[in-house]
C-alpha cells in the first residue's frame, strides 16, 4: 500500500504524503478507508458483485517519456482499466496505482531530450513528471468518480504503472465477451481509428528536427486527443447494462479485429463486418480503424429485435455488421467491401515494441 | 487482464494459454468469472466488506535475479500482499498479477551469471524462469485458496511483478492500524529478524567466489526459508479478527521500528518495547529483529483483560511490551533494555537500493 514505504529517504515519503493528501480529497465510489492502512476497505451495494481490471503500463512499449506529455501518460494510464470496467456494465468503485519510477522523475525538473534518450533536469522552476502524470490520473479518476484508494510506490530504473480497478454490477448481470449468438448485429460506439491516426501524427512531430523538447502545438492538440486522451465509454457501458440492450461486449483496447476474434472466441461464433458502415474517425484510414487499437470504444452485439439507440451520453452508436454461426472452413471474422468479402483478420496493436 | 495481449507474438500467446490453463485448475475464494474477459467478477458473503492490497516488486529493489530462486520471487511476490490482507483479519477471494518480463525470462533456458549480471540462455532441458516463478507463486496461492484470478503480461527491460489481492471481511469488524489505546499490550506472531539474518547469508553465499549460478546447498535451506519463504499469517489474522481479540493490527514488512511506528502514528499513542521479551529468531542479531523487516509476522495491541493465546495454529504469540499515552516531549516507541530506556528510531527495510 502507498503508506508502507520501504525507504526512509524525505523525498519519497513527502511524495507520499503528498499523494494521499490529493487522494483523501476525493470521494466518491464505495471507498470506506483509504490510503492509511494494510488495505483499503470498499463496499458495494446489496445484489451487486465485484468487477476487477488490472492493466500494466511500461515505457517504452505503452507510452515513450519523449512523446507523450506527462499528463497524457496518467489518463492513458487510467483509462485502460475505466474501460475495462465499461465493457463490463459496471460502476467504479476504487482505483488503485502502483508506480515505479526512477528519482528524476519524481523530482521537480524539466524533460531534456538527447540522442541516448530522455531525462529529467532538476529545476526549481516546474513540476515534476510525477506531479503532472498524477494531474492527468486523477483529473480522469474525478470525472468518473473513482477515488484513488491505494498503491504502492518504488523506484524502478524505467517507469511503469499498474493500475487496478475494482467496479460493482448486479449480480449475473455483467456484459460478457461470450453471450453473442448467430443472428445479433454488432455495434460500436464513437468513431475508429483516431487514437492510431493521433499517434503516428505525434510521432512525425516529435521526431521532425533535432531531439530537444517539444510542446504539441494548440493547433494539433484536437488532432492529437483521440490518442492521448481517450474517453472510456463507462456511461454507455452503464446505459446497455441497464437496459440490458447487448448480448455480449468487448473494448477496443488492440484494435477491431483483435477484439473481435476475442469476442467471437468467447462467443463461438463468427461475424461479418461491412467497411462501408465503419464508422472511421476523419483522417483516420480503414486500415487504422481495422486494427488501430486504443480508441476504447465499446464494441458489443444485440438481439435483432432489441432497440439499440443511435446515441448515448452523446457518443453515436453505429451497426456495423453481424454475428454468424461458427463454421470450421470459415475464418472468425469477414470484412465486407463494395469488392466483395475478405477474412478479417487479427492484426492489432503491437505498441512500441513490435513498430 | 491476462488474456489482452498487445502483441501476436506466438510465444507470449502460448505463455498466456499457459497461465490460463494452470490458472483455471484453480478454483475457491470467492471468484465467479476468472481469467478470459475485461473483467473477473468477484462475489462475497452478504455482510461483509471488501479489503484491497497492491505490492510492487522490482529486480533490483525487491529481490535480486542472481540470488533469489524463481520460485522464491513468486513466493515472496504474493506473500507480501496476503500478509497484507491477514492484517486486517480478512480471507482472501482472489489474487490479480499484473507482470513485466525481458522476454528470455520467458523462454525455457538457463540462468547465466556474468560480471555484467544476470541473464537467461536457451536450453531446451530447462524450465523458463517466469515458470519457476509461477510454479512458487501458485503453490502459495493455493494453500491459502486464492486463485488467480487475472492480470496483465508485457515485455519490460527488468523483471517487474505488481501483485492485487482482494480479500473479504465482516463489515465494519476489520483490525486496523488505529485502533490502539493506552494501556493496551502489544504481541507479535512468529520470531523475528529471521528473514534479515537469512538475505545476509544469502548474500555472502552468493558472492563468495567467482559469479555463476549458484545453488542453495540443502543444509542452507532452512536457514533460509524465513527468507526466501516467509509465511504470512492469515489464520492467525483471521482467528484475531473473529475473537475480536486485537484492538490495531499491522504486518511487519518494513522491520518492527518501522511498523510500530506507523500503528503509534494511526493510533495516536506512543509504546513501550521490552527488548529482553522480544522473540529473536535463532541466529539473528536484536538489530535484524527490531529493524530488518520481511518477517511478515503481525504486530497487534488488545486490550489487558483480553485473554491472547500463547500460540494460534501452531505460531507462537508473544507479548513485547505496551501501549503508552503519546506525549510531545517524548519519541513515539521507547526499547527497554536491562541497561535502562533508548527511543526505539524507525530504521526499517530499505531494499537492496538502500544497501
Amino acid at each position: 500500500m502507498l503508506n508502507k514505504m520501504r525507504s526512509r529517504k524525505v523525498g519519497e515519503l513527502a511524495l507520499l504524503k503528498g499523494i494521499r493528501s490529493r487522494a483523501a480529497r476525493r470521494g466518491g465510489g464505495g471507498l470506506r478507508l483509504g490510503i492509511g492502512d494494510d488495505c483499503a476497505l470498499l463496499y458495494q451495494r446489496p445484489g451487486e458483485e465485484l468487477a476487477v481490471t488490472t492493466d500494466l503500463s511500461i515505457a517504452g512499449r505503452h507510452f515513450r517519456l519523449e512523446w507523450h506529455p506527462p499528463e497524457s501518460v496518467g489518463h492513458r494510464t487510467l483509462a485502460r482499466g475505466l474501460s475495462d470496467l465499461a465493457a463490463m456494465g459496471a460502476r467504479p468503485l476504487a482505483v488503485f496505482l502502483s508506480i515505479g519510477l526512477p528519482p528524476d522523475l519524481t523530482m521537480a525538473g524539466a524533460l531534456v531530450v538527447g540522442k541516448e534518450g530522455a531525462r529529467y533536469t532538476a529545476s526549481a522552476r516546474k513540476t515534476s513528471w510525477f506531479d503532472r502524470f498524477l494531474a492527468g490520473f486523477l483529473a480522469l479518476a474525478d470525472s468518473f468518480q473513482s477515488p484513488l484508494a491505494g498503491g504502492d510506490l518504488a523506484e524502478s530504473p524505467i517507469p511503469i504503472a499498474d493500475i487496478v480497478l475494482v467496479g460493482a454490477v448486479p449480480q449475473g448481470r455483467a456484459l460478457l465477451r461470450s453471450g453473442a449468438r448467430p443472428g445479433d448485429l454488432l455495434y460500436v460506439t464513437g468513431t475508429l481509428g483516431g487514437s492510431s491516426m493521433g499517434l503516428e501524427r505525434l510521432g512525425k512531430l516529435m521526431q521532425s528536427g533535432p531531439p530537444r523538447p517539444r510542446r504539441i502545438p494548440q493547433s494539433m492538440q484536437k488532432l492529437l486527443a483521440p490518442h492521448l486522451y481517450p474517453q472510456p465509454r463507462l456511461e454507455q457501458g452503464r446505459f446497455l447494462q441497464r437496459r440490458g440492450l447487448a448480448s455480449s461486449a468487448i473494448d477496443l483496447s488492440d484494435g477491431l479485429s483483435t477484439d473481435l476474434s476475442h469476442l467471437c472466441e468467447e462467443s463461438g461464433v463468427s461475424a461479418e463486418v461491412d467497411s462501408t458502415a465503419l464508422p472511421i474517425h476523419p483522417g483516420a484510414t480503414l486500415d487504422q480503424a481495422l486494427h488501430g487499437g486504443e480508441d476504447y470504444e465499446l464494441l458489443f452485439t444485440a438481439r435483432p429485435s432489441a432497440r439499440v439507440p443511435r446515441a448515448v451520453a452523446g457518443v453515436p452508436v453505429t451497426r456495423i455488421g453481424r454475428i454468424l454461426r461458427a463454421r470450421p472452413d470459415r475464418q472468425q471474422a469477414i470484412l465486407t467491401t463494395p469488392h466483395g468479402g475478405q477474412a478479417l483478420i487479427s492484426g492489432g496493436w503491437q505498441h512500441f515494441s513490435g513498430a
